[in-house]
């Protein structure tokens, strides 16, 4: 089976589980198929004008400690950005565009650890060039493109898909129909998508035959 | 060490945490201290005039959705309550006044049954007062004193300490200065405070002797 992995660049929980969630999936035998989003307008259309971090304070410091926590318990490193929100727009255009392509994992882990772990300014262009580097891609070609009208326009209707699925915060994971919302939520997640998962047939031969 | 387990009765992801926090913490040799409060006060403060899961009707579909799913996990009995979110201030003025009785954690109980697996009224005083008999109390006299001035004083009063200790939904466990929130957190908040108890000293004579 085959989840789909909805994830912001800006999202602090997001960072742990795009880190995880390949090394997890692997495990279960999932494919993951990821899609970067922006939470900026369903924000907006919910009637904030920033992050809930920014607007509750108490929120806001809350979850910083937390993430602390929680990349401490996973061994990731964590650096508290100093700009949060960041803008994470043409960042996402390019993962949007290039859905599907083999090397968008990498550049997304690149791009998380740009933002939290080592407090660079994920929108610029020199820095998510760098990304594109450790993925293995030559960014000046990518990069223009994800400055086209046609990269703009598909990212609107991207987002549009994310809320007509029903999809108000990040990470977000469908496993089919089925929603999970939130890092917390990983492990469960994709369990489920294992359960789902048609079972292994062991032929007469003894030979496994994987029922896709 | 002592945990203190901040909760509103109208709060979803409340009732799984009440219903689990008291054999989690006994398993770590932990004392809970129980603390009913009103989050509808601090949503207003935070410029919601209704519960997040109304307000973003996506979110609220979600979290129903994620409770069947958590109380089928934990094998509690659930049921969408009718009124969503009910009316909890008798019932938290009761809990407030009653802070510290040996019987509070049975009439916690009660009323998160009654709200979440029932689909009772918990704003109704008659069914407050059956879940005051549950846990062996004599209605009356405290459904009494909870409609006096000085409880609905000392609630308000117990509201401003919640804020003013950084508490911004429920459930909400400290463990010391340590927040925790959210049913998610529950086993890690307790974990938290196991590792923070004074060690368990094994005497001469073989006798444990627990330091506190």
């Amino acid at each position: 089976m085959t989840v789909d992995f909805w994830f912001e660049f800006a999202s602090p929980y997001s960072y742990p589980a795009a880190m995880r969630i390949e090394r997890l999936a692997t495990q279960r035998k999932l494919a993951v198929r990821w899609h970067a989003f922006l939470l900026g307008p369903i924000f907006k259309a919910q009637g904030w004008q920033d992050s809930p971090f920014n607007q509750i304070p108490a929120k806001g410091r809350y979850m910083w400690r937390d993430m602390e926590r929680l990349c401490s318990h996973y061994q990731l490193p964590f650096q508290r950005p100093s700009r949060f929100p960041c803008n994470s727009r043409l960042a996402t255009r390019v993962a949007c565009w290039n859905s599907g392509a083999p090397w968008l994992p990498e550049y997304v882990r690149a791009i998380y650890q740009a933002n939290f772990s080592q407090d660079l300014n994920i929108a610029d262009p020199e820095v998510i060039a760098a990304c594109l580097g450790q993925a293995g891609q030559v960014a000046g070609p990518i990069l223009e493109q994800a400055d086209s009208m046609e990269s703009k326009a598909k990212l609107h209707q991207l987002n549009q898909q994310v809320v007509r699925q029903g999809i108000f915060g990040a990470p977000f994971i469908l496993a089919g129909q089925e929603p999970f919302w939130g890092q917390d939520r990983l492990e469960q997640a994709l369990d489920y998508a294992q359960a789902c998962s048609p079972p292994v047939l062991k032929q007469a031969n003894g030979q496994l035959n994987e029922v896709r």
